[in-house]
């Protein structure tokens, strides 16, 4: 799988990429992450990409032309099946969509910045529009990391345990069961019986209610699905 | 405003912090933030501070011991106003929540990873659980990084443009109108005639309408509230 983001701070994903999962499937050769700088593909001496809003209002809006010729060099080169523009206002992102993407092969990132990006590049390029919460942030940078991370998980071999993916909260439909680790007793607060008897069946009968129950207190939405 | 930040990959929250609006807010001394690095609080020679989950399963777990070292270290030198748990079964986090963030003094944020922590910890030290949205990641990092954005943008004075964060997308419960910048006509696409008219009354008109056509197309579920 192959992920080419373009951005105007490419510095901004250094670290991330660089550790963690993302580092890991890097390394086993199961995801290439590329990092492209909108700026190179500036058309000016000044390597500006943004300019005012037509229409008036506040903030700066990145230009057509640096995202235009960013695009169509990289689709030269290879077809891509998704490219993906990172908006508030795009489709909100959760499991499914991860799950769905995690099968595909070549994929572009924008990141908008400032106010956001020329809706032309939206309307010509852009194969899907994600969103990855109800809250604004400066940039599409690290909802472009987390959509990455998220993805990248859920491909074969890049967890160590491959179980572990399918376990996690959401890939069932319900939260998580509360998880203890050692020491069994720490400073009067002690894991609850049931996790140390043993007892294999109990254990997941416990984990069962504990999720339903969870869910249930603080997600009911998730069991009306 | 403060943020102690805690987790096992201090490494990875490096380069979100060093650019941009954080690091702008850093630098005009509006905001503070300090990633702590939860093995300094490793209570073994080896610097360890997960174990394998009590009842079994898969991943391991972050100890309660490391966590509880930290936060009280940290809490006798000052005040907290919130302690968050960064977890996919926290509350979703929006933009009211990071408006409500935004006039707070010091808050810690607690990452989890692998499988996530000991249940104590959250029932003990932790006063909020936030979730960036219904996906799983690797680590509680980018999310933390995510909501420090999204609440330091707020600060007043962090912004260049004061009016910029107030006319982003859910701060009237409306997604944002499509936005354009030179070229006008760019290969035969071109700028809505509207906002080259040079009529303001009109344009915020114009502008209101693709909002509210926007929201209604794609979230309805914002009109509804």
């Amino acid at each position: 799988m192959r992920f080419d983001i373009i951005t105007v701070l490419p510095d901004l994903l250094e670290s991330p990429f660089a550790h963690s999962i993302l580092q890991r499937a890097k390394n086993k050769g199961l995801a290439e992450i590329y990092v492209h700088n909108l700026r190179d593909y500036s058309t000016n001496k000044h390597k500006s990409v943004d300019d005012y809003p037509y229409g008036g209002g506040s903030g700066m809006v990145l230009q057509i032309e640096p995202f235009a010729k960013c695009i169509e060099q990289l689709q030269a080169e290879r077809t891509y099946d998704e490219i993906i523009y990172m908006t508030p206002d795009g489709e909100t992102f959760n499991q499914d969509i991860a799950n769905g993407l995690s099968t595909k092969g070549n994929m572009m990132i924008l990141c908008g910045h400032y106010k956001g990006i020329d809706q032309r590049i939206r309307d010509i390029y852009v194969t899907k529009e994600i969103s990855v919460g109800d809250y604004v942030l400066s940039g599409g940078e690290l909802p472009a990391a987390i959509v990455t991370d998220a993805i990248v998980r859920l491909i074969p071999g890049v967890l160590s345990d491959e179980t572990s993916a399918l376990s996690d909260s959401f890939q069932d439909g319900l939260l998580d069961a509360p998880i203890y680790t050692r020491p069994a007793d720490w400073k009067g607060h002690k894991v609850p019986d049931i996790l140390l008897s043993g007892h294999e069946a109990n254990i997941a009968t416990w984990k069962h209610e504990q999720q339903l129950k969870r869910t249930q207190e603080r997600r009911p939405d998730l069991l009306n699905d």
